[in-house]
Parts: structure tokens; sequence; C-alpha cells
């Protein structure tokens, strides 16, 4: 199906008794121009109100209708909710939190991923789905289960923990050595002693700690393979997707992303409580790690239309809102712009989630119209579906990193801000006009030209060997402050930090020092000009120079005169150090520098306004360019972007003869390659 | 007893060692007019200090020399808290929490209602109460436990919850309808699987939690009837009460208070935290709500000589402010002016909470002054007992609501304010110099000419009837935003809101905006000329008019020149229609313009100074109305209001030459009827 | 030995396989001038591996070597952490908490100190360690455990609970009656009815909580003498110490320092969070505790030469810091210099605790070359070992009286501000020029010229009547708001207080206003002529004069006029009351008024600049000046004072020609005495 899929989450398990509300909905989704649903998610009680008593009609008659309707089906296997009989008659299938108390039922997702009951449950019926629907047409991918997460700390768990412990180590020495449970006398003397972390027992051993997340991902991944597995062998042809979260750190979503051939998520972006491009930014972000996962398209598997029910303040989207963010997520990869949900739900937790049909349950709406125009958009611009992203940039997330750094006490645990400082680094690489991957140590670093590395506290994955071959070939690298500190077991590195890579950046970490809230310093021109002056604040390393050139130093406290920004040749390639956390000024001026003195280019030429998007997706033969203006009034491009712009096609929207994009608009223009 | 009670909380089992100290006590409550306390309550311990032993003659001693000396005594039940070796024999009689842990002995009102063990116990010491003392002369009231609260979620109580659902929906069908346990499959087998809310089980089915703070009511209010039926059986002949708290959220008070004769309440304001007329509308408004309750007089049963302890800061009472407080109850409709407490106990958690005869222990002090004064001052108007409250004005004020709204995840979780609109809309009217009833949705809209029902998110009791029938009856009705939103069990109605009162309002309400807490809107004449501007915060509703006129429109946004003030004529009466979190302006500036087109006189004519509360009590004979300066300054009174006033007679305080009534002053002024 | 003590906790155990880095070690101590290291501590899990198995070699070999290299050692008992296989084998070795939660293993000091089977263990391993070390001359000193803390809830520990309130009431009437118990019926029958306070029992019985309190010193205590008996039996000639906290709330440390032999503490402050001197005065006041405690040397055990890793910022000392930091130690009592720690830990939570030798490694550190400068600056001044302090100012700060006093419900539960108001105090004297003992109700106020007894809440130890004999005999006493409540129990005294001592100081105190946190009053003269006035918050009193007379009276509020601070000539002395919570300014001037008037000489005549800080210690022969500029500017000494310095030797630093003492510098002078 080459076009992009329009729709979202379907419950018609809710309206069952209203069988002329499904007729509606029907009639609206083919108005709204709708061609996919998912169903099926959290419909257990539905597919099997007794135990082993199993009841498809309803959901077939659905699919049926549907298909009928030209509109197809993501079919989705229901083990985001069990029901109630089952935690009634095996209460294994319950989590058991980390003070030991078994959860009761309730909620969604608290059910042990170990558990050899649910396991065998959850591969019963979803055999029986792929018997009922696997070879149904209407059928386009199976959705396991729903936005995976938590833990259970169950004995069974417990026991696979140790068993996960014991195949990583090998001995309990080298455990305790990688642990170092010298310290406090915690040593183990065997695998069976150890305990997973827990509020009333261990919770400061930070290897314990890590290891135990590490073990939550895989057994999550592994029940994940599980749901696969079971619709697979059961003769499932299609693909299979399971939908991630926005900035989750519960899960190592690379790891994850191994199980499906599919990434999706679920983006619910606070629009309108900062400046839309910010909001943008920081969700394009987002999109952009989803697609670096697989580096293949996504999906976009829920969004709201309207305001969600769980935020704070539900805030509506303004006009033309819904169009621009939907739009993003196709630019930065997207290949669906799906909505939770088609239709409100009239009761409990989520029934004021915003909804293509709301509770009104007509179409003369604001929401159903936009929602509507985004259908004529997308049905005319099928030819993007499958396009790809080429980046030059890639900026290092890794959420491995992050659950070390913020775990151990170090240097300011009233905050670090690794995320904080990832997004200004993505913001000023975007901001000059260039697609960016976002990518963990996992991953190779061999295509790109440019590569951040910001707050690389933790090394896994040969990372430093990565880094080291990138700039000896020519890369350009920015790493930072609180870099190269401990190795995968969150042990420290003896004899100089960052840790064999100080050849490479030309100097020593000496000491970090953390500063308050109300504090700050400024980094100022290393020559004693004038110039540029940038506040930092929160982290100010002092560094040694070992090679490396000082570009700024620090204007204030007992470290006045010392580095604040260096910079390294080193083989063919540059290595950047930023010595504290800087500002977005900041940032945006390294990035530009950079750059610029490597001669790598951007998408286009020209200055791109403050608050437009450019982001490129291509084929073998196109290159389709998104310009996406997220300000509230029209903003005007500049003359040498706009004769870039020229040699192309505009495929949506426009740029008015005064070289203006609407505001709130999506301009696309199609470029022939080469 | 044709006289106001003036007295309070007394435990002279504090005391039983020092009989000099109990005789002190005789002879300093007669100085200062006291002629009625409480006694009995908390004093399980001393009445029954080991199981089947029971002690009263203390307790006769007392209740002897107190009438002796003309001081009366309403009996306390002793259930509010247990002597230690009923737990420690029957551990039945403690709660479980929402997560099953069972409490230990402690604190105060920690028992299971269900438990028969405790009803049985309850029931006895309560006979025993009657036997002995049920024909004593000196006995005025019975009052049950102490500030009935809390819930259990024993094994006992999840029983009973479950019968109480059986007989509320009848089948499990009918219940998983209402509650929508479709969504997330949480849909229930029989009424044998359904739990208590738990914060480790299911938290999120607003119909469960709804229906189980239903449960806890009337679990409490079955505890509180036998409790009643106890003494009534075993003989008591004198009428029955317990006290309330101000703005109590865990119970429905309406149904509480069909179990005994008269409802008493415990008043502690925060006076001198703001403006003191503003703390007194809020406090005023609960004495209303506690009249309205049974549209009678009730009893002030508890309120602070001087500070309390328990408070975050313990601010003393400036100079007549007690005589201020106490007046402005029996103003409201209280037949009495009683204290917690006449001595201060000498240790234990409320050591330090005022008394009117405090640790010093001599009269000498500036507290037991002004306490005397009061009795002198009530001793006085003893013909002010009994006679009742008229209003015009009615305010809808529901708890069931407030649950509902406040549990829902909707439009603002940072807040949605339902207490402090109410606040507003009552302030507005008392202002203009109305009495207020402050009523449940539960009770006749009849009498008044003018009802305010602000975000009547929830229907129940044939409200939608009742107001549809108000305004075609001529009523002036004040409606808002997120009204008419679910059904009694918290079920989204479908077809559009308001539900059922569309016509009657002449519009829909189509989207609703949340703001954040530094966001403002403005609503400014719908005309478009120069007018009154009003800030408006929180929640805009967007509405579509059908029949209705827009009197105000929004001034920025998306949604400027949308309405934000609607009115529409419907049968006799006027519907308006509220559309944001307008400030305590705009609802003065609304109601002023509502009761003037629609002609309904306040209790007098003229304008009330900012810090004076107008309220009155009649008779068949007389009206009495209460004049009370809030202000720590003279306040005068303009000539017109003065003239009115001018027919009656100074029953208390004066109204000086001037005009003037002196700082914290009240004046009484009774005026023949007809 | 007659020398100050250089070093600090050493854990040879995290490097056993490191060979190398153990020499290194001994090379760096000894080039760091390093003298004494602690080991042991947190050792056990290599000491005794598996259960009855232990292995000392490793830890021989070490005190060799380091005795070999004039290195000596204090050794630790490793109770601070048990191995993993004790709580595993003997799980009654864990803690419970107050809802009844049995720990599990992790952490440290989780161990009950009631359990026979820990104390079993606990004895014998100490019992080893003697039988190996006893007698190896390079063992200082014994030290016990770690930072004592924390508690039990135990079966066990209940039981020891009920025989100590048995011992301590003797009948369970009179701990009904001490208690309060009469308040909500919560008396008991007998002492088998007694459990611990638990957030989910009884929590608000102040006697109970204050008494359980109590047990928990007791019991601990008990434990510290178990451990320093089982080192004593088993032949240990050196004395013993452990290690205490700073401003620790969890244990009456006057009662714990009566198990050791010598005071010792750990020293973390907040350098450069606000101006240096200010936090210099508030770690002075704890080495000044730590010191009256035995009223001899105590030894710094733990500072850390960098930053710590667990507080909210780590943030770097400015250079000199740690060198000024640790001569305040030396200048306040302290016969040591010690640090955490000797070499930073590889791994697990305290990994990035700062360090003399950190992770990288070597000695070129900023770090290394001040702790280097320091050993060699402490080495030339051994004299000053064992020297004493002489103080004629006492403050009474005293750790039940707070227990007591925070518990309580009363004038001000948002805040009483006992710890701010003591700072207080000790900051005007110290200011002055003076020694201060900070003592407890515990000691004899007869060798001082003046005391301080702020919020003197709660009466112990005959301290009325130490009080009032103080005054008689000539001394000046300053006493403040919220003194003289209650009585050793808790129970509030009757009568009027501050109990006992209205003669003293001339008042009765009548009432008590809590002030918001945005109120305030003001102080002004009683005179009513111009000239001091002081702002005053959060408390007022207000006070009935009887003999004293009015200094100060307050501006503002319905007490304005009434006293706000008085003075009252009894006996020979004065006694001051202070009736507000007044601010820095306030105290300052009282107190150079009060030692003025009375005559009372500080340690040098002549003006201290405000960021100095004048401190002496002295020997049978000399005095010892210790002047410390925490500017970071030098600062300029008045002449007088100049000339008074003159006579003395100046041991350390130095005062320039034009007066100065550098920024962080200090310097010591040696006058002949007498």
């Amino acid at each position: 199906m080459k076009n992009i899929w329009h729709g979202g989450d379907y419950s018609p398990e809710q309206w069952l008794q209203e069988p002329e509300i499904l007729e509606k909905d029907l009639e609206y989704m083919k108005k709204a121009g709708i061609n996919t649903v998912t169903m099926g998610m959290f419909a257990w009680s539905f597919l099997e109100p007794e135990e082993g008593k199993f009841e498809f009609s309803w959901l077939k008659e659905r699919l049926d209708r549907l298909y009928e309707n030209g509109i197809y089906t993501i079919m989705g296997t229901p083990s985001g909710a069990r029901p109630k009989w089952m935690s009634d008659k095996y209460p294994e299938v319950l989590r058991v939190d980390d003070t030991g108390r078994r959860q009761r039922f309730g909620g969604r997702h608290n059910h042990c991923y170990t558990s050899s009951v649910y396991r065998e449950k959850v591969k019963q019926i979803n055999e029986r789905l792929v018997k009922e629907f696997g070879s149904h047409p209407g059928v386009l991918l199976w959705h396991l289960s729903n936005e995976y997460g938590g833990e259970c700390h169950c004995p069974l768990c417990q026991d696979a923990f140790r068993k996960w412990l014991e195949q990583r180590y090998g001995s309990i020495d080298r455990l305790n050595r990688s642990w170092c449970t010298a310290f406090w006398s915690h040593g183990y003397q065997s695998f069976d002693q150890v305990e997973s972390p827990s509020a009333i027992g261990e919770s400061m051993v930070h290897g314990l700690n890590l290891d135990w997340k590490r073990f939550v991902t895989d057994q999550t991944t592994d029940f994940a393979r599980w749901e696969a597995d079971s619709l697979r062998e059961a003769g499932a042809g299609q693909p299979v997707t399971t939908n991630f979260m926005y900035d989750y750190q519960g899960l190592n979503y690379r790891k994850l992303s191994k199980a499906v051939d599919v990434v999706s998520w679920d983006t619910y972006p606070l629009w309108h409580k900062e400046k839309e491009i910010l909001t943008a930014r920081d969700n394009g972000m987002q999109h952009d790690f989803m697609r670096s996962l697989k580096k293949k398209p996504f999906l976009l598997m829920e969004s709201c239309p309207s305001s969600t029910n769980w935020q704070g303040v539900s805030k509506l989207k303004k006009p033309g809102l819904l169009k621009l963010a939907s739009w993003q997520a196709v630019a930065h990869g997207s290949d669906s712009v799906l909505y939770f949900q088609i239709r409100q739900s009239p009761g409990s937790s989520e029934k004021f989630h915003g909804a293509v049909i709301d509770h009104y349950g007509s179409t003369d709406t604001r929401v159903f119209e936009e929602v509507s125009q985004i259908g004529e958009e997308l049905a005319i611009l099928g030819e993007l579906s499958g396009t790809g992203v080429e980046s030059k940039a890639a900026l290092i997330y890794d959420v491995e990193n992050r659950w070390a750094m913020e775990d151990a006490q170090g240097p300011r645990n009233k905050g670090l801000y690794y995320h904080e400082t990832c997004v200004k680094v993505y913001n000023a690489i975007k901001k000059l006009g260039f697609n960016v991957d976002v990518i963990t140590m996992d991953d190779s670093l061999e295509d790109y030209q440019l590569v951040a590395a910001p707050m690389l506290y933790l090394y896994r994955s040969g990372i430093k060997e990565k880094i080291e071959q990138f700039v000896r070939n020519g890369g350009q690298l920015v790493m930072t402050y609180w870099s190269g500190i401990v190795d995968e077991s969150d042990r420290c590195f003896l004899g100089g930090v960052p840790h064999g890579l100080r050849e490479v950046v030309g100097l020593r970490s000496t000491e970090i020092d953390g500063l308050y809230d109300w504090e700050s310093n400024y980094m100022v021109p290393a020559s004693g000009e004038d110039g540029d002056r940038y506040e930092c604040r929160n982290l100010c390393d002092l560094v040694s120079l070992h090679g490396a050139e000082a570009l700024m130093v620090y204007e204030n406290d007992f470290y006045k005169g010392y580095p604040a920004l260096t910079k390294n040749h080193y083989g063919n390639g540059t290595a950047y150090y930023v010595c504290a956390d800087a500002g977005q000024d900041f940032y945006d001026d390294l990035f530009w520098k950079v750059t610029c003195e490597a001669g790598i280019q951007p998408l286009v030429e020209g200055l791109i306004p403050e608050e437009v998007e450019l982001t490129s997706r291509e084929s073998d033969q196109y290159e389709y360019l998104f310009l996406q203006n997220f300000s509230q009034k029209p903003v005007t491009l500049e003359q040498k972007l706009l004769d870039c712009l020229s040699e192309g096609t505009v495929l949506l929207g426009e740029i008015s003869d005064k070289g203006e994009i609407e505001s709130y608009g999506t301009v696309i223009i199609r470029i022939i390659k080469g």
C-alpha cells in the first residue's frame, strides 16, 4: 500500500450495545479520509470473557465492515491488560513491587513478564487471533501489547535476574569487582544471594541498579519476542510493531526495537506551553530517535487530535497546529499519522482524552474538520511513504548512559541536565539546516561527518574506539564535561578522564565544580579580545591541556582563565571539548563554527528563520524538502534560500510571491536528485 | 430552654485526681456565663476500663454538680476512640487501609464501621449510658461519637461494599456499563470480583471510586443510625446530633444528617490570615450549608476561644474577634456558641489547643474575659433561639459532584477550583444583602427566585428536571462551563452538553480550553462598546449559541469574539451561562445585574459596606437583622441603609450618630414583621 | 604522641587485587605528611567472609607496612555493615520499621541493636580483632562502628522498650499520668500494651514519642558499651571513640558520649553556599558542642579534602579553604585533622566523594598539594595537642528539648526555628570574642559568667534549680519566649510560665502569637525615644511584668506597647527575657550590652572584624590565640587589637605590617599566661 496511513485506535468493544454508533463510525471515518485503525488492544475481556471461552465474532464483523469500506486494521495483541478472572485464579501474573507487595488487579501493564502462566495465556490468545485474522486481507500489521513498561520483583523475576547475572558475569568474583561490592561490605558469595534493588534493602549499589534496569529491558524484550514468535509461529505473515513513548526512561528502546519489524511511537507534546518551535524541536528529536533505531521509516502510532486528559493542563490545539504536527512526523520519517483515538470512550479514566469523534458525536466540530483536511492532504502525497532520511550529523543520546549518570551521586544531585543538554545540541544542529540522527553507543559512527557526544559519562559498545576512529578518519567531534568517567558497570576509570580519549581531545579533566542554581560563570575568548560571552551554569569542568587549544576561558571564580572550550586536531579530524553547561546561544555559535570550518553542507544554503524547521526525506529519485513554519505569524524566507528552493516542485502548501510561508504552514518541495 | 447554649467540651476524666481543679471549673464556668457542656466523648477507657467493667460514678457526680450549678450537659457517646483492650482482644475493630495494612491502635476514629464486634461494643456502652443518664434532667442532647470520617478496606467492608453494589445495580452487566469497564478490559463477571479502590490496584475507574465514596457515606450513616437507635431503644428521649466539619470531603453530609435530629458543626477559620471579611464569607457559607441541610437552626458545636494547635500557624484572635465570630454563627442560624474546650488538657497531642481556662488556670486572662462578655450578651438574647432563616437565593454546592469532578482526569488536573468558584458566587450574592441557602442536588429549588449552579458536572437526583422547571416557572438561573457532562455513574452524556439543558441555556458547549497558571484571557462586552473587562483564567468554554444572546465575548486567543457570558430567556425565567473562570469582580457585577433585572429584593435597600455582613433570622413575629463589621476600623453606613434600619429596635451593639458601627462590632436590630 | 593526627579513612580491602596501588598509597601518604589512618570500618566481609572463617592477614600486612612507614592506625570495629551471609542466616539482625516491615539487606546500619545474635557476632569479631591487633604498637585507638543511628521496631525492641518503660515509671498509672493518656482514651492497663510509635498506629502521644527517642539513645548507647566492653575485656588497652555527626537529631549524644573515651565527629559544611564566616560559625558551634560533651579535646574524624558526593551540589573548595577549615577544628579543640578518605573508592555509592588521592591517582593535583601543606603546618605545631579551651559563656542546646518542642503541635507548626535561634545566640557571643561552651541541661552552669538558654521548652536534669542558682550567684542569664512549658514527660506545667523561674525573670508569659511567614513586628525602645528598632518574626510572646523592666516594646498589632525585651535583677545576677524571634542584629546588640554592663571580658580587647573568628586554646603555660580570616579578601585589624596581640609569638601565618591577615589566612599567636 503506497500511501500514508491515516487513522488511529478504535475500540468498538465499548459500543457493542449501540450498533448505530458503530455504523456512524464507518461513515465518519470515510468522511475524514481514514484508511487505518488499530483494534484489539485492551480487548481481552471481550475476546476471552471466561477462561478458555473465546469470542471473536464481534471483532470479525468490525474487521470485515471496515475492510469493505476501504479501512485497514492494525491488529493489537491484548496483553496490555488482563481480564479480572486471570489474576483471581493465578495471582502470580500480578506484579510485586520492590518492597515485596503483590499488586492487585487494576490499571494496566501490571503483569509479571516472567510468569509462565501469563506467557502461556498470552501465547494462546495471540495464536487464536492469528488463526482467526491472520489471513484476513484487512490486517496490515500486528501491534504487540501497548506501551511496554514497568518492572516486577516477584520470586520468579528474582530468580531470572540471578540467572541473567550469572550469564553476564560468569563468576561472582567478577560481579563483586564490577559492582565494587567491597564498599560497605556488600560482597556476595554466590549469585543466590543477590536481590533486586529495593527501597527497603539495597538501593545504592550503582552496578546493581544499572544491571537491574538492563535485566528489565531484556526481560521485557524477551516477552515481546515471545509475543511476536507466538504470532509468527501461528502463521502470521504481517510485520510486527509495538508502540514506544516519549523519552521513556524505563527501557532501552534500542534493544526492544530488535524484537519488532517496525518502530512506532506515541507523541503527546505540550503544544502552546512554550514557543511552538521549541516544542517542535523537542518532539522532532524524538522522531529522529525513533527513526534512527532502525534507520528506516517509523510509524506515528498515537497522537491526540485535540487535547489529552492526563496532562496538568489540557490545552486545546490552536487551528492548524494538528496539521502542522502531523506533517512534522512525516517530515522526520513517519509513514503514518494515527490518532489516539477515533471515538472518545464514554467512561473511565481516559474519557476526556480527545478523539476524532467526541462525545457530542457529530462531524460539525473543529477537530473533525482539521482531521479531514489532513486526510485529504495525506491522500495526495502517498509517494512519500517509504522514503528515507539521510543525516550527516549524529547526536549520541544513550539511555544506559543516562541511567548510570542520574543514579550516581556525583557533582550535582540537584540536576545534571543530560536531556536538556542533548536538546540544546540537537537544536543547534537543526537550526543550521541539517537532518540529525539521534543514536546510541551501539550504533556505528562511520557515515557521519559530525558527531556530538554530550556528557558521555559511561562507556559501552566500544564507543571509545569508535570515537577515536571517527576523529582519526576526519570527523568533527563535540564532547563535553563529565565524559569517560565509568565503565560499563559504572566502575570508575583510573588514570585520568575522559578515559581513553585524552589524546583525542588533547586534555585531562582534573576536577569538576558544581554550581548552585543561583550561580553562574561566563565563558570569554581565550585571546583576551572582546567577543562573545556565554553564561554557563550547573557544572564547570577544570581541565589541564595536553595539546588542545583553549578557544574560550572562564571569566570568574578561582578558575578564572582556565579553559572553558577547547579544540584539538587529531588525525584528520577535530575534537572540541565543552567544559561547562552553557546555554543555547553557545551551542548555536559552536556548531555554526564547527560546520563552517569543516565545510559540512546543510540541506540548503541560506539562513533558516528561527521558527521554521527544515527537514528532508529522499527516494532514489527525489529529495523532498519540508519547510514548516511553527510561528503564529507568516514568516519570510531570505532570497538565497528562495533561490535554492526554486528549482523544486511545490507539492503542498505555498511560498507566496513575497517569499512568505503562512502561519503554521507546511511547504513540501520535491527536487530531482543529482 | 429558650436560650442560646454557651459552653463547650469538657473532659473531667483528665482531672479526676485533682478534685480542686474540678471545683474551680464550676466556679469559672458560672463566672463566664456557661450553661452547657459536652461530656463523655473520648471517655471510653474511663467508662469501661476493662472489658465489661463499667464505671459511671465519676461522670454521674460531674453531671449532678454541673446541673446543681445550672449547667446542662450534652452527653457524648464514646465511640470516637476505643480503649486499648478492645483492639488487643478484637483486632477486627481496627481499620485496614487501601493497600491491605491493618492499622494499629492509636489516634482516634480508626475503627471499622462494619465490624459487628465494634457495633456490639458501641451498642452496649450506649445503652449503659442511657440507663445511667437517660432520665437525668441535666442531659439536653446526645452527641454521637466525634467528627465521623475515614474509611476501612477490611474483608468485612469489602463484602459489605459488594452487597451495596449488588443492591444498587441489580446485575453485573449494569455495573459494567455504568462504570464503562470495557475500557482497559476491566469488566467484572460477578460482584464477587469487585475490590475497593486501591493505590496498588484499581484507582482509575471513576465509577468505582465514586461508588466507593458513596458506600463509605452509607456505611458511616448506617453506623450513626446504629448508635442513635441504640440510644433510643434504650429509652433516651433527647434529640441526637453529631458534629460535622468544615468543607469535609470524606462524607456526603446531606445523607449523614438524616441519621440525626439536629445538625451541629465545628468551625475553626484561619482568622487574620487574609482580610477578616473574606474569612467570614467562607465561614458563613459553611454555616449556611449546615443550616440548609435540615433547613432549621443548627448548633455551633466547637470553636476555639483562642488559637488552635494544629494549624500551620497558631495565630491569636485579636480582641473582639471571638465575639464577632460567635455572633456570626448565631446570625446564620446557630442556637449555640460552644467551644472546644472548657479546660485545656495538660498533655498529649492537643495540649496547646486554646481553651476557656488555660494551663495558667485563672480567670484574669484576655480570653476568659471575652468569653464572659459573650456569655453576658447571649444571656439577654435568648429570644433568637429557634428562629429561622429565609433565603430567596440558593447555591448548589454538592459533594458528590465534587468527588466526581476532581477524580476525573479532564480539562485541568492542576486545578478546577470548584470550591473557589462556589465561594465567589456565594460572596457575590451575600454582598448584595441576601440570605443564601447552600444546598445539594437532593434539594428542592421551588422556593427560590435565584439559583446558582456552578460547574454542575454530574447530574443526580433529577437535577436536570428541577432546573428546567425552575427556569420555566420564572426563576433566574446562573450556570457555568463544565456542566451537564456525566450521569450519576460518571459516564459521559452523549449528544452535546450541558446535557438536557441546552434549550434552557440556549447553547452547546463544543470544546473547553485549559489555561496554564500564568495565562489569562479577558471577557469584554459583546457589543464591541467600551465597558467592563474581566480577567478569566484556568478554563475557557467554547460554545455555539442556539438561542442565547452573548453578553460578553473573549478578547484573545483563537476564540476571540466567541461568547464568554450568555443569557437566554426560557419559559418565564432566564438562564445565564458563564463560559470561563472569572474573578470575584465579574460575579459581583453579574449577580447585581441579574437580581436588579429580575427585581429580586435584598434584605434591606442600600449599599452594604464591603467589610460588613448582613444576615437575618426571623420568628413568626419578628425579623432580626444582624450587621457585622469585620473590619478593624469603624465603618459608616450610607443614609439609605440607615433609614431602612431606623424602623427597628437595636437589641445589641449600636450604630453611632454618625452612622458608624465600631470595629469588629455586631449590631442586632429587631423589626416587627408585616 | 605529642602531635596532631593527620590522615583519614583508608580502605585497602578495596584494592587487594592491585598491590601496586597499595604501595603507591604508602608513598603518597608520607609525601602528604599523613601520620594516622582509620582501617577496618566496613571491612567485615573481608575479615569474616564466611561465618566463622576469619581472615586477618591482609589487614595485618597493611598495619605493619603503615607502621614501618611511621603511620599509625585507628582500628575500626566493622559493625557498621554486616556481611550478606549474616542476614540471610539470621533475619533477626535486620531492622523492622515503624509499620512492621522487616528491612532487607542493603545500605549500612540497618541492624537491630537489641538482637542478641547481632550482639554476639559483633562481640566475636571485636574480640578477634583485639586478639590480632590489640598489642600492635601501630594501633592508637579503637573506633566503634560508624555514625551510629537509626531505630528498630522489631518484637525484640518492643519488648526491650516495655522493660525500659517499666524501669522508668515503676507503675502503669504513673506512665498514664505522665503521658496524659486520658486524652482520647489512650490509657494503658499494663506495660505489655505499649507499642512503639507508628505511622499506622500511635503517633501523637508526645510522651510516648519522647520516651521512644530516649529508649533508642539508651539502646544504642548500650550497644556501643557492649562493643567497647568486648574490646576491653579482650584486652584492648587503647582508648575508644565513635564518630558523631553534624547536628544529628536521632540520638542524645550527651548520653552516647559516656560510652566512649574520646569524642570524635565528622564535619561536612556546605562551604561557599553562603558567606564563609556564616558557615564557619555554624560549624564552629558544632565543634564547641563536641568539645563540651566531655570538656576536653576531641578528634575531627572525617572531613572532605575536596567535595562530597551526597550533597545537592558538590561544590569544590576554593584554594586555601581546606586549610582554613582544618585549622578551625584545631582552634576549637580538635587534636586531629582527618579526612574521609585517603583513596577514592572505584565504585558504588560514594565513588565520587572527594579523597586525598582521587581516581586519577597521582599527586599533581590541587587537593593533594593543599593536604600536603596542611601536613607540614600541623607537623610544626604538635604542642597544641592536648591543650584545653576555657569558656566564660555557655549556650544550652539540648536535643531532648528539641525533640519535645518539635514534636508537639503548638504555636507554630510551620517552624519554631530552635536551631536557628541557638545559632544566632552563638554567633552574637562569638563575634564579641568569647569562647563558648555548647552544653545540655545535664551540665553544670557553675563555671560560667554568662548563660544563654533560648527556647527552654522542656525542663529536665534540675535545670530550673541550676538556672535559679546561677542567677542568684551573680550570673547573667538570657532566656526567651517558649520556655518552661513542659516537664520531662512533655506534660504542661500549670500555674503560669516560665515555670519556676517567674521570679527570676520577673514576669509571666500570658499568650503567644504565631506569625505567618510574611508577617513581622518590631521591637522599639520602651522609653519611647528614638533608638534601635529590630524586626521580629514567627513568634511573639505576650508577657505581664512582675518586677522586670521592659527595655523594648512591640511596635504593632493589638499588643503594641507590650514588653518585647525585659531585664530583671535577681539575687546578684540579672535575667533578660527575649519575647520574640528577633534577628541576628538584635542578638548582637543584646549580648554586647549584657557583657559590657556585667563587665565580662572577651579573649582580647578591641573590635574583631566581621569575617574573622577568634578562638583560643590553652595549656598550663600558654594561651594560644587563633585568628582566622574567613573572607576571600585580606582583612585589617584595628590598632587596639594589634596592640593586644603584639605581646605574643606568631606560630603560624602572619599579620602584615599594615595589620592585615591574608585571605583565608590563619594566624596562631602564643601568649605566656599570667
